[in-house]
């Protein structure tokens, strides 16, 4: 596996965590041994892993919680720090809503954990509310 | 100076040389030899130092395009890398706004350079909007 897919797999594991509601496996997803910190949409950043564990843990137990996809990857590598910038494809019911993210991921041997998540909603995107869900029938 | 203070410094330049439109302040501000990526507010993320600069010069060459300044900096140090995380202050007449913004510096000797940059609307701003700005008299 190069380290570009390696990288992709990390992001990848990332998201997949997110949408399958597994803590465990987001817990694993960020690194353990450096500083990590966030920035969900619309939120200042939150610093130190134990509050962006609880960040994560409040969003995935949400039942309104989005499903998350990523796609248009790309990855910049800096020695022992990658840099993956994406759209993320949020769907909740029939809503859907794109954002942009930053993910920046650090070196464990041949794994990589993310170190730093940053997501804000695309312009002109309608975004996910109760407009976009589909209408009980009135009768 | 400490590497903290560094870093400090090269993240309080870039908002130098954005909020005083310095376009060669903000092409020195960024890395030279490191592959560089920008998400500009609402916007999918550009690659490549070309690229980046050019979005720089069309929004610093935009007359309406706001003052900004930079608070809450927070420092994350990855050895050669350096995570920031920071409150902006766009004001534009008498309209303000705050973004979350993620800013990753490499290293280059004693000097830090900008690699990557996200920011993204803080929820329950009000935004920068005519509404905003003074209204001119009618009479």
């Amino acid at each position: 596996m190069s380290e570009y897919d390696a990288i992709l797999f990390a992001n990848a594991a990332f998201y997949a965590a997110f949408t399958s509601r597994d803590t465990s496996a987001m817990e694993k997803a960020w690194a353990h041994d450096k500083p990590v910190s966030c920035i969900h949409p619309g939120r200042v950043a939150i610093t130190g892993r134990e509050a962006v564990m609880r960040s994560w843990q409040a969003i995935m137990g949400n039942p309104d919680s989005p499903g998350i996809s990523s796609h248009t990857e790309k990855v910049h590598l800096h020695g022992d720090l990658a840099v993956v910038t994406c759209v993320e494809q949020l769907t909740l019911g029939s809503g859907r809503q794109s954002l942009a993210a930053t993910n920046v991921f650090g070196r464990a041997g041949a794994l990589w954990f993310l170190v730093h998540h940053q997501a804000g909603p695309l312009q002109g995107d309608p975004g996910i509310s109760a407009e976009n869900e589909p209408k009980p029938a009135l009768n």
